[in-house]
């Protein structure tokens, strides 16, 4: 059985150089700098990797999916420096975030050129333009979807929501762009529109379960690892399957007047946050968060089915599984 | 003679519906209608009439540029968004600027939308895959190349830069955007490359003749037309043509320390901006800059000589002299 962190870190190597010869030597520096701090600092690459895996296992040259993974990657990492101005975030990866780094205007065109620059190496993709037409329809849409899904995440903060609007939000927040890295990586492996579908479906359900992972990781991760403060996503009110269960769950009044409290209170002390999580714990809200992220996953590796067997099929089953399942 | 305004308020009547239908009611709403504000409120629409009049004027069908006329203005629309943020511009065409009304999350949002939008829209351009892809490459080029050409901006605001510096930020920062449109409208009426290629150039010129009479607007413009309050670029201490002309040509050092303890001084009196305009004057630098806007109009005009005689050649000749020869 493959293991998906190994088999990451050996793509996420592979991917380096090409991650970094997109963007040169050109002026203005500052702006150059500021747009290769996250692309060039490496990270999972899950998505990237997700692109060149979904292409061999349709029976493609990989090595055609590279450029697109690249271009992945951008938009990914263009979204994080936009997200990190919105959300006022200061640090990730331990390295200060890039408005903080560089000022916020510079960081939005840090962001507008990765974006751009993504697009330019869809354009000059080596595959017949039939293929990078489709491709380019799927990586658009997504990155509309994301918009759309970062600003319900917005509306969601502080909110009660229903699950099936956090699911939908997780959908365009998340899911999109790893359906674009699948179904694009597909796409210029030469898949038929019913395997393009399929994979695109693995994605999205995929791209769930990775979200709701993350929720929990948020409420119950190892903070030296994650680098998010337990109880961050607490006092922001973040929206989470972990609350909506917990609210309409909840029948004590009083232990709800507590809970919506201590949600959304940017002073809650770590006790506070702490009491939020037991109060979740109680109603087994986090045991259902992490239930629908495993059912999720199930029906991601459920559409990939069809596939020939292939390393690359089993990383995709071990990506999935390792979605939820993992430390960071 | 065509009269190259009534030319283009009649086709900005033509693409309104065409500027309105791409863009519909989806969730969230608030993001929806900070898209819209910018694209469904009219203006100029330069460039979107640009790239439907290459398209004819090379033979072309017209309506099939329609969908990239819109990807363009939407693409100048999401500039203008970023650009108002960076800048802390309040007020634009009258209305308050996107982050002021909704926010700023919701602008760095909307400005991504648009992006994402037009880039839908030329992913289903009716021509073929291949000519799409030639559209696409101009396209991303151009983004790719505003956001360095903000960056510069950014960078000059309160420095002396050199005319060559000046004139390749405003090449990047306004130029690009129309050549994509004016080469990409070629591209879908079925132009040849050695065409699209003059098409391209006449737009480069037309641009920095355009921003430089801009320039020329922001200091003697009349600002109930503008929009813009006289002295405001010589306070932000704006680098333009003008500015690296006179301190270029200007010989007495009394009078350099003056107009330079001017420039960029946020509290510097309307008299004083006055005086700066008039020491501008003194050396010519004001008639140097609209001889030079000239001269690129010029240079534009005669990159589209071979085109047939048409009604559109005529407007294109027609709106290069309206660059330089308008009052907002």
């Amino acid at each position: 059985m493959i293991d998906a962190k190994e088999y990451l870190k050996k793509m996420s190597a592979e991917l380096d150089g090409p991650m970094k010869s997109y963007i040169g030597d050109e002026e203005p520096k500052v702006l150059m700098d500021a747009a290769k701090q996250y692309p060039f600092a490496g990270g999972k690459r899950m998505r990237p990797a997700m692109a060149v895996a979904c292409c061999k296992a349709v029976g493609g040259d990989g090595s055609k999916a590279v450029p697109l993974a690249v271009a992945i990657e951008y938009i990914h990492n263009f979204t994080l420096i936009h997200d990190d101005i919105m959300d006022g975030d200061e640090k990730r990866r331990g390295m200060p975030t890039i408005h903080v780094g560089y000022g916020e205007p510079t960081a939005i065109l840090a962001g507008d050129a990765l974006f751009a620059k993504a697009y330019q190496i869809i354009a000059n993709l080596d595959v017949p333009a039939e293929n990078m037409r489709d491709v380019l329809k799927y990586v658009a849409q997504a990155v509309w979807d994301l918009a759309r899904g970062q600003q319900m995440d917005v509306n969601n903060e502080g909110q009660i929501v229903t699950e099936e609007v956090y699911l939908e939000t997780i959908k365009l927040k998340t899911s999109v762009l790893f359906a674009a890295a699948a179904a694009g990586g597909a796409i210029v492996g030469g898949a038929n529109p019913r395997e393009v579908k399929a994979i695109n479906e693995y994605a999205i359900e995929l791209g769930l379960g990775f979200q709701m992972y993350d929720d929990y990781l948020g409420i119950a991760g190892d903070s030296s690892k994650t680098g998010k403060s337990v109880g961050n996503d607490i006092r922001k009110g973040k929206c989470t399957c972990m609350v909506t269960n917990t609210i309409a769950n909840l029948k004590d009044p009083e232990l709800l007047k507590e809970f919506k409290s201590i949600l959304g209170n940017m002073d809650a002390t770590d006790e506070q946050c702490a009491r939020a999580k037991s109060i979740m714990e109680s109603v087994g809200a986090i045991d259902y968060n992490l239930n629908l992220a495993k059912q999720k996953v199930e029906n991601a590796i459920a559409k990939i089915q069809f596939l020939p067997e292939s390393e690359e099929k089993e990383f995709m089953i071990a990506l999935a599984r390792y979605a939820i399942d993992r430390d960071v």
